[in-house]
């Protein structure tokens, strides 16, 4: 087998354009860029990208039976029982990936073979540091030099990994959770962000007993209160403020040691602390490519790779690998933007600039959560004169067909302005109930006239936003008052 | 006892405002009215009106249930078994009315007793055809005489009856359904509307064998698409095209003799055929007042009341009783344009007009329906150059999460303007997915920009809005070709 050193000295292959990575890059080849010779890279066990084979995507088609069952389990006061009910683990899995293989099969079968200025690449590449004839120069793990005129780096995100917990054996992270054979009796997650919480989420609601340990609480970067309600209404064993000290292999799984001195035994780990961008592995850092102190590279508003804080001609980032928000919408909102530059960098035109509003965010849990933009505390810190009026469920008819009693929705709310800061909702379709607010306040719409402006139909979920909406007008019509007006809400007000 | 000639000979009641029904028209005095006289007549058997009594609100803490019973019995496509499933409609109905019924006691009460400008009337009342001093007067069933500078009609509407299948015994309309002590295990809904719709999917939900006979198709007002899917997606008989000839009362139920030569027994018969206005009740045509050919008090664009077309001072309707839609969210902007309009009038300012743009409609079934604007056919009907486009859910990541098959939104666009004129959702959450269509409408968005003008988070089910909003600006960008060109679909694109 030829060594890298020999292949190197094989003949370099020149591309007009190298995109690494086949998530949201994979978008980027179009009518537009069909003159150009394009290489993908994916390194991938399997094609695609993270969304489609361990991410977004699977984890909903295991998230909606759970959710089902989260609801049914509560069922009592809805005046449902289900003593019998089963959720089948391995039939899922078939149905997941039943449908999902074969996209990503597709999808690679169709960069190898469907079109003829496309070459697939399935290695890992690193970066040289070396341009020639304009061209930035990559090197495969066998040996192979790849050139390209452009580079679009959309290699993604890692699971990051603890060194008191090694992966292996029963330790897995997202990317093996969803394809066990089995479901363990008892599982341990590690971590309180959306992965490690969807996840202790459809494992409970497959009927595993949970134990989510948080380091501080989870999801905390939405909203204490969104925090401390989700600790309460979850029907798993959410434990705060505790770490993982050591773990061993025992029978039929592991033993974690933890901080506050006990033990815990699972048939299943899963660290979900957090993700790491896989700049280190293009060695981005040795192309002199500037990097953000977590390892992002850094871009422009138009996409481009920073070096010494300027953009690099032909050098292009997108996704987890370079963005501030690990989310596929994300991602692919950049990747439209790159693929638009292509061409106008090419022709001179101007470019694209990313500056799309409020990034909403879903965590598709039970409770399920939503938000943007900032929580009170963080407007707060910004500088910025907010408030926040909270609206649950409960007060709503809606929240009564449900027999809700602890979800809500909160904005945040600059006083000045009007203008929607912020949004979060826990309770039954935030995904959905958040979008009139994403909508209002990417389009500039403020809060005053909001609600009045349109119908919402009775009794829909989405009354609980419109009494929201119509608590932050009469806030914000309130004199100006002294702070120390008990009057004043503080924080929020209640019906 | 006083008859009603000798009570009518009683002193006249002189009041400034007097509004007949309790539902919404009881929010209607505020702090602006409180130095008005102000008699409240509602003659409900429960003080509040139908929306709280025996509508929306009380079928939404039954439907809840029964959609989740729908959906687990369709559990097996998501790896889900709930044997044993069991809804308990005692326990459902003394929750939802244990939570009702103090909340029409607490209006009624404060009504009767809380305010000293305040008189409840629990009587029916009409118009006498008399005006006093510049008053309106009513006479009440008992004989008392009532006039109101202003009078409000907000009177409602009451459940069409059908000469067929007379009222009583196990022959039920929505107003009895509710709260009957326990469910037959097989039902007769007659009717093709929301509400009998709704009862439809409730009383199969609760796991009766349930008939729905539709003289045409259900929901075919909303789109023929949706109507067709509904017929095929729901969990219970539905019969198309067949009217109800007779009833008998059987031994423990009912016997219907159909159109179609066959009959049916049931153990309940819920007619839900259509709602009537009660105008009549009221005699608003003996008081001049103009009405529509089915029976609504005509009003002009601030809620006056119509006598030859002109407005009458001190006469304003609002809801069922007036509006072309019977729907809560609409009656009470009325409400809120006459409150509005009772200060104005009486200061010489501005009338308010009802202007707001379109209504949604939400039908709470298994599969859920939402709407609002034309259908296609309507939209062309009304001479509007418009397409469709129809997104499904099974094209996006959540239908898969859903294994849904059958749910879509479709949406329709004048071709020139981009104009967003009706949108068509049949499937889960289609009430709360409506809302951001809704605003785009209200707002004047039209359709193009307004997908990639915001973040839509993946995967959730909005998806399917925003790749419907794609398809129509897909179809907007086309030229405008010859109608006979293949390549431009009539109406549908499809993935």
């Amino acid at each position: 087998m030829a060594t890298e050193t020999e292949r190197a000295a094989s003949a370099p292959e020149e591309y007009d354009l190298i995109i690494i990575g086949a998530g949201s890059g994979n978008t980027i080849p179009s009518p537009e860029l069909a003159d150009r010779s394009i290489a993908i890279v994916d390194d991938g066990e399997r094609f695609g990208g993270t969304c489609l084979n361990v991410g977004c995507i699977p984890t909903k088609m295991y998230a909606r039976p759970a959710d089902l069952a989260h609801e049914l389990r509560a069922g009592d006061r809805l005046g449902m029982r289900a003593d019998g009910l089963a959720l089948d683990w391995a039939a899922v899995r078939e149905r997941t990936y039943g449908r999902i293989d074969p996209i990503s099969d597709g999808g690679e079968e169709y960069r190898a073979a469907g079109e003829p200025n496309t070459t697939l690449v399935r290695e890992t590449v690193r970066f040289t540091g070396r341009e020639v004839d304009g061209r930035h120069e990559l090197v495969s793990a066998s040996g192979r030099v790849l050139r390209g005129r452009d580079v679009v780096i959309a290699a993604g995100s890692r699971p990051r990994e603890l060194d008191a917990v090694p992966l292996g054996g029963r330790v897995v992270t997202n990317a093996e959770a969803l394809r066990l054979e089995s479901l363990p009796e008892r599982v341990i997650v590690i971590g309180g962000g959306a992965v490690a919480s969807e996840f202790a989420s459809i494992f409970s609601g497959f009927g595993a007993e949970v134990v989510q340990l948080n380091r501080s609480m989870p999801l905390r970067s939405v909203d204490p209160d969104v925090s401390a309600t989700f600790c309460r209404v979850a029907a798993w064993d959410i434990r705060c403020g505790v770490e993982v000290v050591a773990s061993t292999a025992v029978d039929d799984g592991v033993r974690l040691e933890l901080s506050d001195g006990t033990a815990l035994d699972a048939g299943l780990v899963l660290v979900g602390v957090g993700r790491v961008p896989n700049s280190d592995r293009l060695d981005a850092a040795a192309a002199g490519i500037d990097l953000h102190d977590d390892g992002r590279i850094a871009v422009d508003a138009h996409q481009r790779v920073l070096r010494d804080g300027a953009p690099v001609a032909g050098l292009w980032a997108l996704g987890d690998v370079s963005s501030e928000h690990q989310l596929k919408h994300v991602a692919n909102e950049e990747a439209r933007i790159v693929a638009a530059n292509l061409v106008a960098a090419a022709t001179g035109a101007p470019l694209r600039r990313n500056e799309l509003g409020p990034v909403p965010t879903a965590v598709f849990t039970s409770p399920e959560v939503a938000a943007f933009g900032d929580s009170l505390d963080a407007a707060r810190e910004r500088g910025i004169d907010a408030f926040a009026v909270r609206h649950d469920y409960a007060w709503t008819a809606w929240g009564w067909a449900l027999a809700d009693e602890t979800s809500f929705c909160k904005l945040v709310v600059e006083r000045g302005s009007g203008r929607l800061v912020g949004a979060q909702i826990i309770g039954p379709d935030a995904a959905i109930l958040i979008q009139p607010l994403v909508q209002a306040a990417s389009l500039g719409h403020p809060v005053r006239g909001l609600a009045r402006a349109q119908y919402w139909p009775h009794p829909a979920a989405t009354e609980v936003v419109e009494n929201a909406l119509l608590k932050a007008e009469e806030e914000l019509d309130r004199e100006p008052a002294d702070p120390a007006d008990p009057a004043r809400p503080a924080e929020e007000t209640r019906d």
